[in-house]
């Protein structure tokens, strides 16, 4: 563990340590993306005929992450700017000694950040499959809490404060609505992670000297080199051009803050005078370091967490890119790179929890039928308006929602709201049971189902999956 | 100017004060969006038999902005922290004057978010058809700046210094990728805004009881509204799904990043000592308040300034976007307006401007020729290296390129370096003509011409423009 | 009303609109700000004899910023970057009407920096006293609510959960140590407040020039001009050195988190299910345009989204300082402006909510004991672990604690903890009165009483208010 | 190394990687720094007699960050949503094994927050020290570099254009201008970093169970553990109220703002079009990856790239302390961790490199001279407008400028201005001699050397370095 005094291994960031995400967005999985687009572009030019066909399989040996000492790497990349440049000079060192003829081609015609751009597409490629798996899960856990509870009839809150009766199954569907929007737009970022590839200066000056007598044409090649990583072929080289990066940290971010949403819902209803969820139950999770009796919920802590530091990372990648200049952006550049993981990692740890915490989570249908019962009549106000007011009219205008408002406000104050109203109507106007009727929440959940329809109709989930 | 002593007429934001952007996106814009909304939903409810077939027409001339007194509206939204309440109130009264009948079905149904919601978007859309007009103009001249200049061979800068030969046409062309693909996808976010009609709680409550009786669903009638409006339908009410604010703001980020990028590099190369370019000039436009000779590239100055304005901004709607709770989130949902609003504005700004900057851009072609001349020969070692190191190998690996490196050291150090490659190199292996061509920068520009080519293909300007 | 067209009166900012400080901080209140450091300038240099003894009052009618058409300079600002070089014109056309001799030492040695920095920082001073006003007042209502409740007993959440008795008095004393920290921090940075004076590039060379033959050198000039507008004098010119912004926008921010923190308070505990505080009442305030039973926590929703947009906005200004470059930045001083308008502003604005919040909040004791009462005998678990476990250890190094993690466990699974307890430990260990002395919250409020002394000593309010 | 495939070395972020602050702040500072806290909180209730006088000898060697599996811990401490709770299992089980008795006493009355709250405070001291060493080195380079070119003639640049003569030291001396004011900031704040102590709800409550007896209160107690960490005490527990945290936060971006105002400058002083400074070289430093020529400005690229991510910490920060709520966050909490670690960071980065660069930067005084002679005379058209216009004036209003102005602008088209000037103005009231001074940019630099003094007065460096 030679490394550990100067290394993080997210002791400080529960949110996604410890996860999928964190593994595949480390820095030896990065440096095994810089080894794969080096080696990759071997291939290329050994398909293509520039080089010896021995090379690559030469040279692959010594693209291995775990030979490398990263903290040596790291500590020399001040001196270049970039970890390219020492991860060169090591590559190449190794395959010298194994094998001599195969270093000289390594880098040909690349630059540091054909590489480095390449790989964090590369990387974060790898780390969208399981991001996107996990949101995918949540989002079928969704879509069966929506279903399962589209009868389950519960009080809704704006503002904080009871407004209209709804239903649990219509919030967990909004959750779905929220995770599914941003799970689609990010598998299509996914699918558009362009590789990066334009030589020292974005003219493709050294691979055009380099594919001189050769049949593919230099953007060939790049184009070849794009699918062998699985990644998009740009228009042209981007290295000054920024938007993969904010688009797809736009796309995380977006990921982040629905995920944001669930987590604020699921701790507020958690709370215990409130207590209509509970967070799936784990040994060794929600404890205290003092109070034995605290079950926190954690998952959705952690969730949050997530969602408060990802509009600080998307703030640094709009700001590199719009402080990029020349042909290669001198200190904008670099900030993207760790923005850039950080947003990946933040949502690869919030979509495997979320996916834990919604297939997990305990509604309790009793606290919600019980806070639904204790918001009281007035909880259907909205519809009293709209049917006894035109009953109180006298032609005053206004005069009916006048009254109706008056009768509100005596509840408020304490009186009962039913015999109010039974009061103030006459009864071949509105019978006792028109009243029972008009008063009963199960009658005033408008589209709750059809929207709930709706929703898992738009976001079905993974095609294949 | 009963209201001057409280309002901001944009005496601080030259970015966009005065643009076309600016008047769509005033206080009065918005107002009048909402009266809009309120009013083509009466004409939906009218249009679907549920309320007197002149009622519309009667509220029409009420839904006027400019009979409205803003800024006590904008004070008195302080008491239900939005200005519908107040507006609703207003209008009523107005209506209630001129047309007592028509009052009554005023905001049916409706709730406060979905009249700002909506009417945020309604304002967007129409904002974003002058921003999209000025981008595609900008697009279309940075084309031809790139077609005019696909053979002015300039000099490359990487991390400040000069790195490749190029050309000013591929820097320009790589302005147009960045604002094309921003302009692109703006354009498909302009299409995607979406109507948010949920009433109070998302339910569609009310409008389930205004429905009954009606041949139109609830969906039906806001589906109706939206396409009156030129919105987008959405799935379902998305009052605590914020991604549609989110995305639109993101959009407008990249628009202004991409903006900025171009912005940084006129800044750059119109400093007197580049002197490869300087801003169109206008009459009033440039001057100090102390030095007469002074000619400020404020065009640019001020686009630069509307990109370092957005990442706030977009922090600002992330935040607010993962803050959300409830039915409807009291206080996120409130700080993304004047959030978004200040985006379209600096988009609007910064796009007029970059369209005017790119149409009259003076390029020094004898300044470019200068600098890349100055640069001298080692603009193009990578080159040298490429070609002259096998020439000097010996058989120990890295031999030719040590050699090379050193030549190059020698130049830095003052030795002419034409001269050194002559000696280094048998003539017999590389001839005096070999070594002019070798050197001439000219030869070194890669794929310049292809991939102008390829941008101004993918970025072809506006359809029907 | 001519300029309603393009204005913006605060519709979309209820947070700020209406308020003091949004009137000392709109386009007039700087207009007059610029024209007075112009003015004030003039003094200078006529008391230093540099000018003519009458021009200061010559010019003076002219100093009156409702003489100004706004909007016409705001568009005219694009021209130079700035509004001061359109003002300086403006002004100077009316003195050449009106006295013709007084208007060739307007702006004598400035540059248009100088006159916009300072008067930004006049702008803010001015706007800091409404500012700290508001926050004593919120500070001397907060220590009437600690002591007025520091015996009334509560329960405290941690991650939301119930975690330990407390006081509602010390989480009032709470609120005060936060919004005391950050009020005094703002009331030293508003005496901090510095003049901005260095002339075109910041040398002082123009005043250098003016000042020749004058007993008064340069900076004296500078530090009495300071000193009359009620500015600092600086150590020297900052034109491009803007920790002075950042500092206040960091204090305003403070301020606008200590308020967020206890609208986030306010809001939870005013939810129907935990019922422990209500907002002041007010006419107008808190209704809702659908629902007419419901009654919104308003003021503490508008302070939240104030403190929602604050990070973006001191992100704004970092972005800015740190992009400075030059003797002037090209775009980064720009941004600045809005930046930190938009944060007097809601400062403001959370400022006199929070005042008036605090004066008015009202505790509902009765809810505030039932929700402790819920919690239940765990919640002092935490006591019960540090006493009862050491008469359960038998030796086994952990026993206790396990024995009474158990009895938790137990309890929690709905056995009566208090009987847990009676049959687990001998009486002649613990009597029954220990037991319920033990469990009686009263008694595990630690030092409740202290904190809020010393936290209500450390901010005694303002000393001459 | 077993922990490689999941950990971060910083081969991302070559802004900081390898520096002393980075390992200051590395996962196992973090660690020490917890265990120091609790290792202290045992020495101070052994020296006030409530646990056993031999305990905290007992526990020491069991304190040693070395000894944990630190991947493991950050793993496991999702399960709580912070390290405190694995860390003190693991802690636990050793002092078990190695001395039995010692363990109980172990976190006595301490929660979770109060250990790593205080931990992150302490290792931010630490690290702090070191920070602001090389901020102090800076700082004396800077006064160096300000004296050295106190008459080194340049030219001042605004808006990027040229616009009066400066002097080079007073550019390095604003560079210390700000360096100093920063690092005086950062200096209180280290001061006054402090201790957070407060149990599980911030009422002391377990403290004063566990004193009970003593002769020491709690808050003697808390503040002997202050003194012992070399913390503030604090009026209160904070754990709600985070300004300590943006404080430091605020303070530690200021200086990266003031290090990025540097590292613009003197990217853009050595662009080769410029060439006025070169970084300091050193083997191995600015290299290429593609081209030998190359030598990148790196320290500056490396800076400039710290001051750009630093906005979105401390929008994460502000976010946060804005977000809180009870009486401890659930989630704002846990997202100022990290974001306040990357701070430390990257001004430790930013600070050494800063140190570095200014010590070592080359002045070519020859391309200062050489850009100040290509401004031509008109640098001074400021001066010739204060001294000629008066000399052209007729009796109308503002007739003087005039003349000038088009004096200017005809030497702006290619005019010789000292022979337009001759011209323009007698003899007698402007000498051939007279001319010549007004021109001399010397004579226009105003209070440069003032400036300077007044600069290097105000920040003096450490007082005892």
């Amino acid at each position: 563990m030679v490394f550990a005094e100067t290394a993080d291994y997210g002791l400080l960031s529960p949110a996604w340590a410890g996860t999928r995400a964190a593994a595949l967005t480390s820095d030896q999985a990065l440096l095994q993306a810089m080894l794969d687009v080096e080696l990759e572009w071997l291939r290329v030019l050994a398909s293509a005929g520039l080089i010896k066909e021995g090379v690559p399989d030469a040279v692959a040996p010594a693209c291995q992450a775990s030979r490398y000492d990263i903290a040596d790497l790291a500590a020399r990349a001040q001196g270049g700017g970039n970890p390219v440049i020492p991860l060169l000079a090591d590559l190449r060192a190794i395959v010298r000694e194994e094998a001599p003829d195969a270093a000289g081609p390594i880098h040909r015609a690349a630059t540091s950040q054909d590489i480095l751009d390449s790989a964090l597409m590369l990387m974060a490629s790898r780390a969208l499959e399981t991001i996107l798996a996990d949101a995918y899960r949540a989002q079928a856990a969704l879509a069966g809490l929506a279903r399962e509870h589209a009868d389950t009839l519960s009080v809704a809150r704006t503002l904080t404060q009871h407004s209209l009766p709804s239903t649990f199954g219509l919030k967990a569907a909004q959750w779905l609505h929220g995770i599914g929007q941003a799970t689609a737009a990010l598998e299509a970022a996914a699918a558009a992670l362009p590789l990066q590839w334009g030589g020292a200066s974005g003219t493709m000056a050294a691979l055009t000297t380099a594919a001189e007598g050769s049949t593919s044409t230099p953007l060939e090649l790049s184009a070849d080199l794009a699918s062998r990583l699985g990644l998009a072929d740009p228009v042209a080289p981007w290295q000054t051009n920024r938007l993969p990066v904010t688009a797809l940290g736009g796309a995380l971010a977006d990921l982040l803050a629905a995920a944001g949403k669930v987590s604020n819902d699921v701790l507020l209803l958690s709370r215990p005078e409130i207590g209509e969820v509970s967070e799936p139950r784990e040994a060794g999770r929600g404890g205290s370091s003092a109070m034995p009796q605290k079950q926190n919920p954690v998952l959705s802590v952690l969730i949050r967490s997530a969602a408060l530091a990802a509009p600080g990372y998307t703030a640094m990648l709009q700001a590199a890119a719009g402080a990029a200049d020349d042909e290669r952006p001198g200190g904008s550049w670099h900030v993207e790179w760790q923005a850039l993981r950080q947003l990946l990692r933040l949502a690869g740890g919030a979509a495997v929890k979320l996916a834990e915490l919604s297939a997990g989570l305990q509604v309790h249908t009793g606290a919600v039928a019980r806070n639904l019962t204790a918001a009281g009549p007035l909880v259907v106000s909205e519809k009293v308006m709209a049917r006894v007011a035109p009953l109180l009219d006298d032609g005053t205008p206004g005069q009916g929602k006048k009254l109706v408002q008056e009768l509100v406000a005596r509840s408020l104050a304490g009186e009962d709201f039913p015999a109010l109203l039974r009061d103030a109507v006459p009864a071949q106007a509105l019978s006792d049971a028109d009243i029972a009727d008009l008063l009963n929440p199960a009658n005033y959940i408008g589209q709750s189902s059809a929207l709930i329809e709706r929703i898992i109709s738009a976001y079905p989930g993974r095609k294949n999956a």
